[in-house]
């Protein structure tokens, strides 16, 4: 279905060609000051036409509450947001009717529903992103205000390209990554990274990446034992946006070529940004969730983004009804989609945290406020 | 919580040293034909015990069906299945009672819940996931008696070791798999990744690996657009699976290097099982799934497991309360998970194929038999 | 929450007193033909500014399709609805501001959320049931294209006033309930409300009434065993519509008064209206429901409304801050409110057997189409 | 499905004739005191064989905890409960599998899934009820150490006879009520129910009868806006309650036929048990929710059961396969449930209300602690 999350539930709607898309966000806790002024940035940072490495369509994506807050607050009932579709050109797609474009939507929307839409993949467009992001920034500014979590991610790697040094999670921002065309903080692999997207664009080819993000003041605790641990509910977020082929949390697949002697964080004492202590850990191999339960260090993860399937080089390929045919794809789209897929990866992180912290909170159920056995400090 | 799958659910409970542990799976088709026999080969590939690679706790986990079927047939009704805890040891954790194991749950667990269960992490215990096993051999066994699919998981690598020759995916089996004491299908790797993991129990010590996963004859048009795209349905079953650190779908990370012209996955007309012809790709760096949808190709993926944390080497971390301490952990732990891993992975993307089977009967609410706009052969 | 419904799934959202009110329809089957004027008459029957027997506040509530059809059919993906709010006058509730209505939501909502909108009662205005009309409009359609599904409801009651004549459930037809002005298929009942809703206003009082509904055509085996039987579902529904005290199934209160023998339905060969011979009962008692599970017969059901809270006769009640207080209630508000609720009580029963259609759908999951053990004719 | 509650949750299991009855309860909060000892009661409150008015099938029904307790404190991983089915006789049942019962699940049930069990009903059986009422102990005890919740239900008609004198809700117990074999709290109306129900049984016959329930010391705010009204839920709870009819929250039938003027009920300033003051009302037609929300007054209900349908006089009826039959039922029937539905409609109500309470919980996500309108004493 079209909705992600459980306490704080956010349900998508809208096709790239329709009259707009949106979401209705549920569970945004009351109280909370909210303007159309806190979700536009994101937006803007994920719409299209920013610049000559993305696609040319040109969207405003100017994002409309419509329900759910009164005088700047929220008033604890759904938010609806509306984003209207503006430059659509739909003739584009008029070519792709006969032929699936290799690796999109086009076929197995068909397959499943026994109708196309006029755009072939439909709901698999960019733009359903729209509503996401825009029920992230909600999501954000209420951790930002409750628990002071801040999320930011990067681009790490484009095509071949990776960034070289170390970064530090500590104090990286969003203004860091907005310094550079492709969200990469570091000039040098910025650099190469252009060039990687602009020979791919020449060749009406295109390029993968990998996205970066941590989480910051995560509080301890966030996360469900079993099916919902917190890396569970990550993966399932990421892998739900258009073009991702992986996940990693912490150490991720180099940490299976680790013994358990260097792979394991030692528990240290900490001093939090409130003063009080805690128990830390000196390295964070576990990317900052140990049995599925957030451990108070950052939460690091990776997603990987293939090459975008629309390429407007000749392919080989077969019609619909199976004849042989060569697709030379219409319409505009990017090169690469990892500078824009921040936006989204910031987003969902957002939104699954925000509905692990409301779960938590309903644990405030329990009639103890002190342990049974010790562990605090 | 403890449930998984919105049509085929399955709920499980137990901790590692309470009565027992198991499951109830909700949405079961009624009329299959099902008794313990089905079940248990799975848990028997799970269980501890099994070889001198694993954990020496015995558990001979004979699985007793509850309630839901009646003279070997399911009657639609929930089915629960039961397992005894037998090999129990709690006074193995007594030590570990101050000092939290790192990169375990026995802190995170701790601290959600203000309350520490005897064996330290609970739930995040790999007994937990018997129930999935279980539950997973019903959903793998009516959807083999239903489409033909076929589910096979290996070890594909441990520690540095890889498999170095090319499967092939259409007929790798089970029986493959288990004739190696490691559930690698390649003889030589199997020698090498044996030597691995008896060097890291020399040592006190853990390991990780990978498990890759194929399943053949799923149907075309499982899952659903936007957030429940099937890949992001097996990311969060495969990360919700203890140990793991990872997540690919068809080309993955690797992917992220390759240009759209050589990842896209051209479209040829190919003869299915039934002999009726269909689109089919002729590479499939998709891993089956397009848009989130499947396209009759092979779902292929691949899951990271990290080293087990619990290891008997001395560790300096600290104590609950923050005094510096060495671990040296008692009870009975494997030094690598992976080999046993294998019947979880297979379970979890049977309840996740299963869910997604079941979901796509619903759209039989379509009004149309025949496409609207052609898109068959 | 603001959804209803598990595979045919609305989320609504809307204030009294903001942009408007719609909600998104998810899991609607594909390839249904769908436009506006499919919506519109529902929500022209549930609208305010009707007759002089409803409240002056006049919205014309005309209904838009954002996203989720093409070409005048469904794609599958989510449908989304907008209605703009027209005629808002807030200052009319300016006096309300520091005193709860009694009976109404004014002062929970407050209680509940720490914010109180302009309107007082936020999401508890009628206003929110546009949403739930719109869904109901387009399951609905889909139920008559699929199973030939008619739901029609009628004021049963008013008052003291009943009908006093039995009507005929295999013919009675929105159009006979339209024919009168409190929507009564019933002449002489209908006159003797209209005097009882026209005293009711001339005392700046309001009366209230039931709604009886019944549903053809519904398919045999919808309802789920255990929590989610088909009345269960119907009473939550019909629970959730504002106003609402009571909801009986069938005999409902009466057949506590009844004997077995008497109260039993018996069983006795029918020809359904496709010809083919099935189990049918002479009487109806059950309403349609044994077990749960619809048995084919006629699907009958009653809700109570009770009078308006909202009433200009002054009242003596207290402040929130607890000061003694009379409050003469301005705004524009229904004397009663049963003849528009007819619509959202069709529309609440259309969306609960939808989407119980939808989930028994997925029981074609079912690897036998013939009875293991002979059951039917 | 056979999950009941988003926070609060128990699934459950088991068919009258298998080898038991069970439920795993998910979301309990932690640190609760917890032993079979707080659950017993309830099932023994509910099982057969207490008395000559019910069935003579004589189960003892003893509870087992297997899971998700510790030294007699809950962990917050799940509950597993069973109870064994113990005095089985299913060849009681040899005679219907030809004769469905009237007014039973036999049809339904074979119509839905084309399979029937030896018992006819298979889930529809009473037994199912245990599950609910293990649960309901549970959320029973936490809702009472938590905000001292006590919830009391009685037999307040059986046929034609009614109490006839008015209770005093404020004190009404459990103990009262099980002084009378009928649990009904009036020693008058007690002598008269027995006769009732003694006669209908020397006819082979049965009797249905009303519930009624009061939960007092509810919290303020508890309810969701839209759908989840508490009394949508509560309907939804009692209506999943076999052989229940219909529902009253309130002033219920009864209330359509008042004035606003005389139904609304006015507010004025009470002190709580906590000695703080609070507004609360002078009358309570609301059933203490209002919009959906609960206010502080008692919640207070009605549930309707019919008489029922397995009954051992002659009825004539038909055949599965359409030949005229009569039938005789054969089994240990109880000649009217509502003595023994009591503890399930406890169980029911502390199932909704502990997952109200949990859910509400999670408001606590809002930033301000005072409110932005004023509203509070």
């Amino acid at each position: 279905m079209s909705s992600f999350g459980r306490a704080f539930r956010v349900t998508t709607f809208g096709e790239s060609h329709g009259g707009g898309v949106g979401c209705i966000i549920d569970g945004v806790p009351p109280c909370l000051p909210l303007t159309e002024a806190d979700i536009q940035p994101q937006l803007s940072r994920r719409r299209p036409g920013q610049s000559s490495l993305t696609t040319p369509r040109n969207e405003a994506d100017q994002v409309k509450i419509q329900a759910g807050t009164e005088n700047g607050y929220t008033l604890g009932s759904p938010i609806s947001l509306f984003v209207a579709n503006q430059d659509q050109r739909p003739v584009d797609y008029s070519d792709m009717s006969k032929i699936p474009r290799p690796s999109h939507a086009d076929y197995t929307y068909a397959a499943k529903y026994n109708i196309k839409s006029s755009s072939g993949g439909g709901r698999s467009s960019a733009r359903e992103t729209i509503g996401r992001v825009g029920a992230g920034a909600v999501a954000e500014k209420w951790l930002k205000l409750k628990y002071g979590v801040e999320i930011v991610a990067w681009v790490s790697s484009i095509g071949d390209q990776e960034i070289e040094r170390e970064l530090d999670l500590d104090t990286i921002s969003r203004e860091d990554v907005d310094k550079s065309l492709v969200r990469c903080p570091d000039e040098a692999a910025t650099a190469k990274m252009i060039e990687i997207i602009e020979a791919a664009k020449a060749d009406k080819d295109s390029i993968g990446g990998v996205v970066t993000c941590v989480c910051r003041n995560v509080p301890t605790g966030l996360g469900e034992p079993c099916f919902d641990k917190l890396e569970a509910m990550l993966a399932h977020a990421m892998l739900s946006i258009p073009a991702t082929k992986g996940f990693e949390i912490g150490s991720g697949f180099a940490g299976t070529r680790m013994r358990g002697s260097k792979h394991n964080d030692p528990f240290v004492v900490k001093t939090g940004a409130d003063g009080k202590k805690r128990l830390g850990t000196t390295t964070n191999h576990s990317g900052g969730i140990q049995g599925g339960i957030t451990n108070g260090e950052h939460v690091v993860f990776k997603v990987a983004f293939k090459p975008p399937a629309t390429i407007s080089q000749a392919q080989k390929t077969s019609e619909y009804g199976g004849g042989e045919a060569v697709l030379e794809a219409q319409g505009r789209h990017d090169p690469c989609v990892v500078p824009r897929a921040i936006a989204i990866v910031e987003a969902m992180a957002a939104l699954v945290i925000a509905d692990a912290a409301l779960l938590q909170l309903a644990r405030q159920g329990s009639l103890v406020s002190e342990p049974i056995v010790a562990w605090q400090i």
